[in-house]
């Protein structure tokens, strides 16, 4: 409603601005008895941290996570989960200049239209600092579907105009995260890492894409038609900053394709369970899982933040300027991209298992009926 | 949560099945002191009915609507309107051979994968037809929206490889419904009537896509993070039956532009208001409104309702076999496809304005004091 | 938000007013595979149904429902079920003299001053008729229950200064329906019975109480803080038209209770579980159930509509006058309360069922992996 | 769903244990512009703090509260505000011997059912320090109604059989917060004092009441059905630990009271509007406010936390066994529950005029068209 909420059982409320104190996230609805510790949620905030390389904003953020509740004696309680990230490396000052003339195609005079205010320190709540709450929600997300083998990998298939060819969900597992553009060919990682250079050399930046691939995802899922699983992997992919497309299965291209050249047809599994014979479908029918791989693709426009001046108007005083945006800046998203859609659909996933009763929203123990479990004996002999 | 539900303060609600007894929308949240009547929501019915022309389902729905509720003299009361559209045409003893044997990329198999039973009468629950709430529900919406002067237009802009130049607004208003294809470009619209008739002709179906624009929508609308325009839009755009891609602004094309090409200046506007000197952002920065007119694309694919013969599975026989599937089916969705791409606009960019405070929730009149006035009174004595 | 939704994931969404053309109800949330048919539902309508007795109002309403969705030879689908109850006997010009003088105690003023209209029929949407769409939805989430054993029953126990004794739940089972007053004591209902002639005769009316009992109600239920099972029968029994008060356990009693005196110890039931040793907390206890039954009592102010002239202001004219509101109406309140009562207290345990994983809520069958069952099986071969 | 959220516009989510590391609360929807520091919410968290007197727990907690987010130059940016308040005197250890055997009349056996687990420091998520959340958040909706002039408050009313005289608005302000026990009257403040004394020292607890009125309320507040004032009442008193009645109006008296003794008359108000002769309505009419106060009780039992040995059983021997709750605990609950009655009334009614469009709920300046003001100017240039 406000925007700061996400999920229907497994509920994240996010707060946080980019040069406020901290960034903070409330995950509601995990259930009782997963093994849970910092270290796991502080592994996924790595791989979106600033810093990593020269690609990335220099920004000197540890993110360093603290679980606040919801985890005891290692494990899941059923109650809220609370984690905080503080602000390190604010640098307010570096923005004085766009108080009240917006960055070209930032969302500076959105917000204030919006609040009739002008929260300035780098983009305030627009910035893609708050991504890093998603990350740590979905590290809670991740560790619960890995105990039922659902996976999600994504990976930069293309770069301005360099395109990855086809990988397959292995190699996205097993490349994607060698190389700082986060791209599971590469050699293609290699061009692409030379196109950023280009770019950001000339004062300028790129845009890109990023492939996605969810496998294990049980069939049945989905809540159509408003809460059908693309509705909601669409809501989720284009709430991630400065995104502008979302695909799934033949995404864009299937408008030239016919009914003949698409349609699948049904034969049986080795269980001896329907399947379809291929996968144009992007594992959804009707909105419905159908126990194939989910895959699809989402494009980021280049960043706004560039160093070259441009013109920009000061509501206050009516007069036109000059503008150069400083502060620390990446010149080309998906790659610190690629763990925040990981997480977004790490979340929309589990939810639906939650909602599809694959997992007790109480506990990952599937009776309800009882009341204590000695596998995580949340007790002080334990300690 | 169970997937019936659309809107935060526009709430609606909706039921039906393709060959049940009656399809049935509520609307809660309208506000009070709307000129309505069931003409109003009819003319919107009527663009989306079945058999209008060669190239939609020859099923005979009159698609008449009643409206139960909400509604006294002429005027909206603030109360939920309820709207029933009864079934008149179904024929459900044509799908009889598909009971447990799932028509090729159908959602016959999700449906059953997540309810455990089998609706089978003409796709029960995932038919299209559901869709006839939703420009119910539209009109309401569009009523409303009318009142502040945001308008909102689709057109057909490309089917299969047939793809329309780039259109003005008023044009596609002009000439959109003037042929059943719905394509703006009138020659366009010739050509794609032209290859549509081919594969028909040949038992296939095509696949095809919808450029909509929004006018008139103020600035400063729009919930980062999880409730942005983009994610809301991205959400009603995929719950829309066979969509697999929803794009805005520059879309899927973005990912090749640089910062430099796509950024905008800002200007000042005649009125002294500072506003971007172009619009390759699509009228959303930030995931908030900036003013300018909100444009996108959305991606159907080819209806999977062919005559061919197709291959599936009986799943209590355990036999293959072959299926053909008869009923009455469009070769193309993009053409009745047009008003509910409009409905889901006009209701997700209302909802918007509801929530920003543009509109009091409770009525169109915007002063919360008064308890009675009289541009809209329910009295005896007005009629 | 707008009022006019109840429930979590057995979402039920009504419209109506009392002179419109109907009430309607939406189900949506209801498992898949629960055998279902208008007469489930019309005989809990029958049991609220006006012109019962001489204590209700004669409004000569049949009540009958149409079952518009959701169900396919004779067992729920999974998808919502529409439900319509047209209205036969409304009589607005009846209501005319009130249009800008509002009734003493009733909602016309407060709903003109929420919505600057006035819905003048028979008090529109503010009128109890509404509760007819709650019992509908209500006889669908009681049939659920009975699957689990889970049974609620109310029973008048005061009007005005007659009290009942304590009752036994199988003599509330057995004896409530017996009598027009609804309460389960015969001799008590007897001198209700005389009290409400008494009042009636003197053109007045008089408030009372109905207390309930839920048994069979597992342990576990429940999601504090804010849905916690008190929580949310204060909330479901505080919409009930005409409530002023909700109490469970002692009530309000209990603020003259000792700890030493309420507190209950534990002990071990037959089954080896604890179990405390006696129900004083009412079933509850921090805000979750204990197994044991909720019981607890509502009460209701007297009707607002009596015969009696009363004072009132124009606020067209501007001028004092006299009123006498005519129509049909209920002396007291609570005898026809008793299946409301019932209604939303199955629906309140049904969604804490759903949302904690003792029911699937896609299917009763608790088996999520399965895509087609025997034991509801829409198939045309079954008709 | 979960219970760890409140409010629809003005939207509470909470985390925390009684002894967990911090007790946290993300405030979203709060409109921009709001003069806020860390001291507004700091005198209320004061009013509710452990240790202020003999009669409350001696557990030394300072509940210092940080602001992470949100404010910006000492005003409300609109977007979320996250407060954080560490818990610094948890003494866990003293909970040991609880672990397994349930205490009496506490949540922890009903916990355990719900979560299959065992949460067992201080209660653990059910405790009622989770009101250090509500608190803080409620000082933010306060800060806002004020600008409104809506007035909350509270006071003791009743402890055990000492019953305090009816108070006026103005004496609840001046005196309440004059004793400990926060009766408006002085002099049963006294006899509270020495009744729970007496309670206390015997090893015994005592239940009581709260009296709450609002003033200043907008007519015309409410979402009938579902969503009235009265059922949202209701389910945020239901919500505040350890209640077990809610009434407002005539309460649970209403049931012996007659029509035409509790009909009210309109008359003119001296500004020429209808109202009511009198209050016995409570402020709600059909669920919506009337403009007069609306007031009402609730109702709480004793402390489950006493000195007493009792009898309870432990699930993993199978042993009864004696158990002596030591820890530190209030005697009595009213007297600190009053400032958490008031953040909950707080929480509802602002929550009511989000909704109902009596402000903003982007901007406290009802003005949406604006996009920067003069009055909470977050520059740099303002510090």
């Amino acid at each position: 409603m406000n925007g700061n909420r996400f999920g229907r059982l497994f509920q994240v409320t996010t707060y946080g601005e980019s040069h406020g104190d901290a960034m903070g996230v409330t995950v509601s609805g995990c259930p009782a008895g997963l093994e849970l510790d910092e270290d796991d949620v502080q592994a996924e905030l790595d791989r979106r941290k600033p810093g990593q390389s020269m690609i990335t904003t220099s920004r000197g953020e540890p993110d360093a996570v603290s679980i606040n509740s919801g985890v005891q004696d290692g494990y899941t309680t059923g109650t809220p989960i609370g984690m905080v990230i503080e602000n390190k490396d604010a640098r307010s000052g570096k923005y004085e200049p766009y108080v009240t003339a917006p960055r070209p195609s930032h969302g500076d005079f959105t917000y204030s239209a919006k609040f009739g205010t002008r929260n300035w320190g780098g983009g305030g709540r627009s910035s893609a600092r708050e991504t890093v709450n998603w990350v740590a929600a979905g590290a809670v997300a991740k560790k619960i579907l890995e105990t039922r083998d659902v996976r999600v990998k994504a990976h930069v298939n293309q770069i301005g105009d360099v395109e990855a060819p086809e990988v397959g969900f292995e190699q996205m597992l097993e490349h994607t995260e060698e190389n700082p553009v986060r791209c599971a060919d590469p050699e293609t990682a290699e061009e692409m890492r030379e196109l950023i250079d280009e770019y950001q050399e000339a004062g300028d930046s790129i845009g890109g894409s990023i492939y996605f691939e969810i496998r294990g995802v049980p069939r049945g899922l989905g809540a159509p038609r408003f809460d059908s699983v693309p509705s909601r992997l669409g809501q989720a992919m284009m709430s991630i900053p400065a995104t502008t497309a979302f695909e799934f299965g033949l995404g864009r291209e299937a408008r030239e394709w016919t009914g003949k050249n698409r349609n699948e047809d049904w034969e049986f599994s080795s269980d001896g369970d329907p399947i379809p014979e291929g996968n144009k479908h992007g594992g959804l029918q009707g909105g419905i899982t159908t126990g194939q791989p989910i895959y699809g693709e989402i494009t980021w426009h280049a960043p706004t933040s560039i160093p070259k001046k441009q013109q920009t108007v000061d509501w206050e005083t009516g007069e036109e300027k000059e503008i150069q945006v400083v502060g620390r800046h990446d010149p080309v998203l998906p790659p610190r991209a690629v763990p925040v859609v990981e997480a977004m659909l790490n979340l929309t996933i589990l939810d639906f298992m939650l909602l599809g009763g694959r997992i007790n929203p109480d506990r990952l123990d599937d009776d309800p009926g009882e009341y204590d479990t000695d596998y995580h004996p949340s007790s002080p002999d334990n300690e």
